[in-house]
């Protein structure tokens, strides 16, 4: 068991999302890694079934190597044509992107592409849920912002680089963040959301 | 741009789904295209947005090159844990997973694994709408199982290798494969599942 290939990934792969391990280097980890743990508290809790969707890699190259698994030995990177997160909360399509940074004004918009505000927009029209979180770290805020605001910010303001915290303040709702689950978003999706629909 | 790899991609990569190559080493690939044409056809129509799940990889290494992107050097496939398709019509969570088989009076179930029928339940208590779609290359059938019934049969007949063609045609609904979109699920859903609730 000890040469498996998946006890060598724990150790080393950047994307591995375990609680204890939060010095990773990409950026947007440890918020994730709260996201992932929500979900897993919604999911053996039965509140909801929501996943992260998996990394999309372009394979190149695939080895067989005799007596051990296929390895992949060249693959690249693709840029997601859809949002990171998706399931299904009492029956409601739910469709969500996370991002996160340590400005402490404005959120970026730069890791917002097209391909995904057009996803937004067409989970919208099919009647979806669907909106982003998005995390101030050195603020320590967290907010839900429904897509229709961000793709309206977004179509309004294509020249701007970023999105004002006032904007999100204005528009979204701060997620009080507990210690479990970490980012209780459903709680605004049930309260704000479907509270008024229903 | 000649020499960017996702050029090459398009010539070597068994997962390229594009609806003039249907000559690929993997068995569902065509079965896989149809139901990515399918797709498309809704999204373009506005009718769903459903999409598949990349391809879940288990990424050990990356070298980051000079003046070139990020290139994954080793990595592993993964087994899903969820199904492979998802997404919203008219305001519905859709799910489900594809398979096909040469086999002309069962569909083994060695495909279906434990954690796939774990999640299917999970999205039937939510209120999701869950489904497999059953390819018979052979006899050029394709059947919409709801996966209450796949999970009944799954749980009841775990011994069982192959669950026959006579209980999906019981609980089954056939579908009527066209040209235009290949392989027409929702018209399925609309008529046998909605209908039947609205």
């Amino acid at each position: 068991m000890v040469n498996y290939p998946h006890r060598i990934v724990r150790k080393t792969v950047p994307t591995v999302t375990k609680k204890t391990a939060v010095n990773f280097a990409n950026r947007g980890m440890s918020f994730e890694t709260a996201i992932n743990a929500t979900n897993d508290f919604y999911l053996s809790r039965k509140i909801a079934v929501i996943h992260k969707k998996p990394t999309p890699v372009q394979i190149v190259k695939v080895d067989y190597p005799k007596r051990s698994r296929a390895k992949i030995v060249e693959a690249y990177f693709r840029q997601a044509s859809t949002t990171d997160y998706s399931g299904v909360y009492k029956g409601h399509y739910i469709d969500f992107e996370a991002k996160e940074t340590k400005q402490k004004t404005a959120m970026p918009m730069k890791n917002f592409h097209a391909h995904q505000i057009e996803h937004m927009a067409n989970v919208l029209e099919q009647g979806g849920i669907c909106f982003v979180l998005l995390h101030f770290s050195t603020l320590k805020e967290t907010y839900l912002l429904q897509a229709c605001d961000l793709i309206h910010f977004y179509q309004k303001d294509q020249g701007s680089k970023s999105m004002p915290l006032n904007y999100i303040k204005k528009k979204g709702f701060l997620i009080e963040t507990t210690a479990f689950p970490q980012v209780p978003y459903l709680d605004v999706i049930e309260k704000k959301l479907l509270g008024g629909k229903q």
